[in-house]
């Protein structure tokens, strides 16, 4: 399958790695492709700048935002939450009707330092807003409880015996969502919340993943809903 | 031990039932004593009238507010988040100088309908508050994250194997919290997430756990923080 994946941090590597590895075709996104193969400098987390991972990955493809949309059956949303719909607005809606956007991401808030705040919560969700930018695109909101590599090696983790969430308000897109979950990264167990109003509560589910992170020194583990009296969905 | 549990609702009938049970001293605390006795009528959540389970428990006694903190060597918290600060501002601070106040509420805002909000999140959190309000009281959160009935009966759900958390600045009440949750209520595994900033964490883990009581269909689940390559904390 063409994917588009828009971002190159971490999360949008990963992502691709993966993809690349099971035969799709993957192609990033970004602002300004030139920039992008420029920086010399690890990002703020310690990563290699892209060009070196590029370097490593000669199969994945980059081009601009619009072009990664453009050639995408399927497009992901990785960029930094905070400047998400900025990176949105340069994709051109019309690269998104009707297709499937996996929104991984979170709207994490440094500005007063870590741990980080959230830009919107509440009574609103970054996923809402991109839904509401691109009333056309399937938005289903997926990963973002995760650490990227968690994302793409569930199995790693206690034998792949916990759970990630989809929300999202077109049915039909879910399901295909959940099935490549499985299929292309091993994930086991998925559950369905509801529609995309459903992606607060995943969202807010960051500043406990964070506090957890620092309890378990570690950033390989995840959530599993354990309930009473029934198998697990 | 004597313990004071503000509130009568559901949450702290459940709790003082259990500790009654365990034999311990417990007074619950209302704003008028004569006026929630009289009351005829099951609450929002259809739970019956509190003089009908003061008869089903005559071990458990009723206060004021401030009667309840004063009886209580650890002081629970239990009314509904929207109204504690009111609530609290009828305690008396000096029935808490020095005090363990262990906080299991939820900030939840009805006012818009169903699924609620939260009245506090992001940068602050209604622990927080509590402890700002209370300096000299020792604040620990938790058992937030849960069901009434679970909080009590958590081998009810996986025999157990599901995770609880403590929130606050003061090592020593949390130590003791985390015993009495192991020894009176039958937790196995308590995370111990940091200061009481944390508690923002547990507090906005409440719009998930509202999804997933919808996707499951069941309020018997809780959550188990599964890592890989160490031991469950």
């Amino acid at each position: 399958m063409k994917i588009g994946i828009l971002g190159t941090g971490i999360v949008a590597r990963t992502l691709a790695a993966k993809l690349a590895e099971r035969e799709q075709d993957v192609m990033l996104g970004t602002r300004n492709v030139a920039r992008t193969m420029e920086r010399r400098a690890d990002d703020v987390y310690g990563n290699p700048p892209f060009r070196v991972w590029r370097g490593q990955h000669p199969d994945v493809e980059l081009g601009t935002f619009a072009e990664s949309a453009e050639h995408g059956e399927l497009v992901g949303h990785a960029t930094a939450g905070a400047v998400s719909l900025e990176a949105l607005n340069l994709v051109g809606e019309e690269h998104l009707d009707g297709k499937v956007l996996v929104d991984v991401s979170n709207p994490l808030d440094f500005s007063r330092g870590f741990p980080p705040s959230l830009t919107v919560c509440n009574t609103d969700s970054l996923a809402e807003q991109i839904q509401r930018a691109f009333p056309r695109a399937r938005v289903v909101k997926t990963l973002n409880t995760t650490n990227a590599y968690v994302m793409v090696n569930p199995r790693e983790v206690a034998d792949g015996d916990h759970h990630v969430f989809v929300s999202g308000n077109d049915a039909e897109a879910k399901a295909q969502v959940t099935d490549l979950l499985k299929d292309w990264l091993g994930w086991k167990h998925v559950i369905d919340l509801g529609d995309i109003t459903t992606a607060r509560g995943v969202e807010m589910l960051l500043p406990l993943w964070i506090q957890l992170r620092g309890a378990i020194q570690s950033p390989m583990f995840n959530f599993k809903v354990v309930a009473a009296g029934r198998p697990q969905p």
